[in-house]
């Protein structure tokens, strides 16, 4: 790659075998930070996402997505012609990352113990359900697996219920986010000593590091936290309320901006009140509150309430749909929808980078995803192998999915 | 320091501005990669979270998880002689983070510009709402509005709701996360050119990178994501439902898994029926599958199906109430719960980390969060001015919060 550094891990090479999306997501995020990434496949099949929907152009685009950028190349590590091209990749890779069941990489004989004694200074991630070792190692992992055994579920939802889902896969996302910062270290650190590592991350681990309050309020008092709605556990109002023609959200997190609330709604009385005035009795009277404050902003809508409020400086917000969210105008004014332009599929819009760092360009492009296997010929020649044809495009059947 | 290294970022200095939460999260996840993080505080009150609930023996738990095995030096940045205390941090810093308002550190005197005038290898990580650029650059900024306008409450909750904010506030989280990997990704980088960076993350872009299918479905189809309960967008079945006594996690992601989980729960003709025997059909079919599992999941409780589905390797959980997260067999074999010794608040309980790295011991214990200014006498010392005497702890009163 000749052309100017994308990011501070410019020049950093993932050799990436992971799938779906804990693992993809890890190296997506390198990728934003400048490394090249080399997408390893299964031949003939490729990643299960390839078979993902939505579809356009009888392409996935949720695969588009979470790997623009990367390159491809399908090797089988059973075979062994396949295996001298991924020895000669590993041997130039500063990274290794997969998201296999524990045991799968020893098995192909590419567990962390094999690839230390060839290459001992490759960083190997590997991102798993509940990691490489205790007494869930070996079952099957999955976000909603993840996000249940790690009590997310029972803190998400509305009050009075038994908790749902987070909307996101964030048993993925965090996971891998969690990873990327992992490698990243392990990369500076190398600088010095020269050293490979093993990166061990589980998606349950990294639920608990996101549990907030929850975790430690439960060793401390004893008491399970459970879904608060849209509220915030214990600040108050920090919730999202009753207009006129909708729900808006409103977050005064001290005494000033609530003073300033009642004042710019008309209801001066109420930061008087004593069951208000002060955060802990509005907690105690959070639904009192509550009650007082939907009276008076049934007198407005949401545009007309963000209007009037916004400018003074207190949190409000309109509760942004799918469709709202791809016309705000601070995400458009920060690039953070960028363009591909894919052979196949034709244009496609997706999330940019929310990583701003001066001195390297904020493209509003990015490559598109790699076909199965089209990095093939340009693999061949950097490792001095023979060339062999490119293999032919894996096209998904929506029909019939692969996974 | 001169202990064994705690991990790759050891001896990494960070100079610490951040309150509440983002920052503060970035810069525990930084020392948990082995960095050393020193706390700036405002004198005779610190960070604001020294007064959220819950508390033990009068101080907050809250902080105390956040803040654990930082060290705190209160100072006035508005004060002459504080600026040169500050001045000579900086000299020493390899990273400094902040989370104010857009243009608090420029009134500082502190901006980038300035920083980067006398320390031109600073790395300069700057966490806020909305970031630097843009129309909302100026807004206040609460996770709750965050979530509101990125879209994030729009598809999280029951189905048929109008959402409700994450049970976590993953504004903040996943900000703080990814500034942390934006960091390292630039220590990284000036190992080889000596450089500085700005880096600059928004909250709200942070969102937009976690909001995984729901964009680009967007984009690419027209259609806005709605609320789906616990059941994944479009992976049939992969949900939670009603079991004898409770609900039940069932995520199977591909024909195979299905087909074994009807044999195991003694369906076996759901896998032949049309309706139902591939993912598409599954996906067009979800809510007469849902009947028809729940039919059949009623037969048993929770714990007789876990018994059963999990050593078949049917990915199946309980929904984990935060007092069943505590005494998870998996998060405490993998050191998931750490101990803190606080000299006042007592024995204390909290998430460990989840970045395992070989070579890098996993310790069962964290120091404590720091007094406000504890670290003062060192501090000075380590400058090599004049020593002052530490200043006064400050015991918040819950009756009269801060913030």
């Amino acid at each position: 790659m000749s052309e100017q550094p994308r990011g501070p891990l410019s020049g950093v090479r993932i050799l990436d075998l992971t799938r779906v999306l804990a693992g993809p997501y890890c190296t997506t995020l390198l990728w934003e930070l400048g490394a090249d990434v080399l997408k390893i496949e299964m031949p003939g099949h490729g990643d299960d996402t390839r078979a993902f929907p939505p579809f356009q152009n009888g392409e996935s685009v949720y695969f588009a997505s979470i790997n623009r950028g990367k390159r491809s190349l399908a090797l089988d590590l059973k075979n062994e012609g396949d295996r001298k091209v991924f020895d000669g990749l590993l041997e130039r890779a500063d990274v290794l990352v997969e998201n296999f069941r524990p045991g799968t990489m020893e098995r192909l004989g590419y567990g962390y113990d094999a690839v230390k004694e060839k290459f001992p200074d490759v960083i190997y991630g590997a991102i798993s359900g509940f990691g490489n070792t205790g007494p869930y190692r070996d079952l099957p992992a999955y976000d909603l697996i993840v996000q249940s055994l790690g009590g997310m579920i029972s803190i998400n939802g509305p009050e009075g219920s038994g908790g749902y889902r987070l909307g996101i896969s964030l048993g993925d996302l965090a996971a891998g986010t969690f990873a990327a910062l992992a490698i990243s270290s392990a990369l500076y650190e190398r600088r010095a000593s020269g050293q490979g590592r093993f990166i061990d991350i589980a998606m349950l681990d990294v639920q608990t590091m996101l549990l907030e309050s929850a975790l430690v309020r439960q060793f401390a008092t004893g008491e399970s936290q459970k879904p608060t709605g849209s509220r915030h556990p214990v600040i108050t109002p920090f919730d999202v309320f009753q207009a006129k023609d909708g729900p808006i959200a409103v977050a005064c997190a001290n005494d000033h901006l609530f003073n300033e609330l009642c004042d710019a709604i008309g209801a001066p009385a109420l930061k008087e009140d004593p069951h208000y005035n002060n955060l802990f009795a509005r907690y105690a009277n959070q639904p009192a509150l509550k009650i007082e404050l939907e009276k008076v902003l049934a007198a407005d809508t949401v545009a007309g309430w963000v209007e009037k409020l916004r400018p003074l400086g207190i949190p409000v917000a309109p509760i942004h749909t799918m469709a709202d969210v791809v016309n705000d105008p601070q995400l458009k004014a920060r690039n953070m929808f960028v363009e591909v332009d894919d052979a196949e599929m034709g244009k496609l819009k997706m999330a940019g980078s929310a990583f701003k760092i001066s001195g390297y360009e904020q493209s509003p492009t990015r490559p598109p995803a790699p076909n199965l296997d089209e990095a093939r010929a340009d693999v061949m020649k950097e490792l001095s192998l023979p060339h062999e044809e490119k293999r032919e495009r894996v096209k998904q059947d929506p029909k019939e999915p692969l996974w």
